[in-house]
């Protein structure tokens, strides 16, 4: 078995540059300082996010390509919140002297094709050492349409969230309790959030949990959110998995990376006819009200319910 | 002493977001799934790069706003390779729990202020739990002159190097042998860079060793190289350390982040035109002779010179 310290740092990305290939757009490809890239006068979308072994994952969890897709997914989640495709990538891989070149090599594939599937490329990135595995990708993508923001969401809109809540958190919970499994791959949203991008107020990616996520834009926005437990779309295996309980533990539970959206009476009508066109369900979940911030989650009975836990934070204790 | 598992990802973020100013061709800035930004219709440069604690420093030897302007230097170092100048940066943290607010702000405060004074700003980021320190950025840049890649050195074209080699070489040494001090800082050539890709055939960073980056210009040009170690701009530093085996030694040391330039010599007037724009030392170093990827090293009586080690590897065993 080679491991990376066997082959050497430089030797392996020069191997991997003859892999990746010229693109659309692309003026200095990988294997240079900085590639050099160009978009077609439009604005574009920033973005990074990193996943760290031992908090967003566990080896045993996903096999290299699929944590190399799931780096992607998690960054293009954010493009598609601002209605934004991705057009170049970037991979910063931190790993330890001993990782297999094998495994290095199905992350960096995995996250390659997930990007030439989303109409990106991978133009560049960074190897550092490090105690653990860590991937940092970055993403630029092209606004093709109006962004909207977290902060545009007003009273009167109706709340909308796109495919289903639960699954990743519940399959979590099976892992960390010893059962085997491999964590669901994360939905593609990019099409239905440039889709949902020209008729919503707001729009934001469910990465901490809904209640959480949706609290960020009722805060940005100034606004409250009413929120009804029984209109949550939650996904079967969460359903089976947590019973009576599975509304309100998909509502807090985390890494859906569906898109949540604010759309405003005027633009219901349009949203309708958009709906057949997104490639996904699209459930209406409850509404922004006047107020401060706050997220309320009603039950059956119309009666507030209480959570003990919002959503993630890295660090709380 | 206020840590970050004190605080919370979540607010920490929000107080820094209202520190974060609007800019030039900012749309949509920090504090949204991304930040949507435009350019002037030109093509920019897209570069990455990462510092871990215990692996490229130690808390000891820089504060913390040193090490955030470390990060922002160490990636405007590649676009200034390129000829490329800071607009846009994202910066990504991992970092522990038990870290102080104080030391995170600091980092912070260091990378924005130091990507001010570059003519960038600082539009997004992540933080994320980790067991060490690690900081990741991402920087956007403008091309505004012709990006010289590394794959242009031809027989015949004169090299240059930009400022001093050696001093953080020399600084590290010292430190890793218990004296107290400091990193010195990296020294920004932004400007030179710019002003040198009109010239040059080709341009590298040093950031692994004058020697594996040339070496890299070699390989990517199909040439060899024919360095003189006489003529190598020993930092005073380095030279007082390191006495008779100061010019070897900084031939490989390592985070010089100085430029390596490859000029024809059609272009050698226009050059000796521009050095007293550049704000920096300018050194001729040697020259690209036909070869196939081969740094030469001569001493004074032209004889090669065989250096141990040929520069760094973050896997190497």
């Amino acid at each position: 078995m080679r491991r990376l310290q066997d082959v050497g740092e430089h030797v392996w990305i020069r191997r991997w540059l003859r892999r990746l290939g010229a693109g659309p757009g692309i003026l200095i490809g990988p294997g240079d300082d900085a590639a050099v890239v160009r978009t077609r006068g439009r604005p574009f979308a920033l973005t990074t996010d990193t996943l760290v072994e031992g908090v967003h994952f566990r080896r045993a969890w996903l096999d290299a390509r699929a944590l190399g897709r799931r780096v992607f997914a998690v960054n293009a989640s954010d493009l598609a919140a601002m209605g934004a495709a991705p057009r170049f990538a970037l991979l910063a891989v931190e790993a330890p002297p001993r990782i297999r070149v094998a495994d290095l090599d199905g992350v960096t594939a995995g996250f390659a094709a997930a990007a030439r599937r989303a109409g990106a490329q991978l133009v560049g990135g960074n190897v550092s050492r490090a105690p653990r595995l860590a991937l940092t990708a970055f993403l630029v993508g092209e606004a093709t349409t109006r962004s909207p923001t977290r902060a545009g969401a007003r009273a009167g809109d109706a709340l909308y969230v796109t495919g289903t809540l639960g699954a990743t958190a519940a399959a979590v919970r099976a892992l960390r309790a010893g059962r085997r499994g491999r964590l669901p791959p994360i939905p593609d949203r990019v099409r239905a959030g440039r889709m949902l991008a020209r008729v919503a107020n707001a729009m934001i990616d469910v990465s901490d949990g809904l209640v959480q996520d949706l609290g960020h834009v009722c805060r940005a926005s100034g606004v409250d959110a009413e929120v009804e437990l029984a209109a949550l779309p939650v996904a079967g295996a969460c359903r089976r998995a947590l019973g009576a309980a599975a509304a309100s533990f998909a509502a807090v539970g985390g890494e859906d990376y569906e898109l949540l959206v604010s759309v405003p009476p005027r633009r219901l009508a349009a949203l309708r006819r958009l709906v057949p066109a997104l490639g996904c369900r699209l459930s209406r979940i409850g509404r922004v009200v006047a107020g401060r911030g706050t997220v309320h989650l009603h039950d059956l009975a119309g009666r507030e319910v209480e959570l003990a836990r919002r959503g993630f934070d890295h660090f709380a204790r």
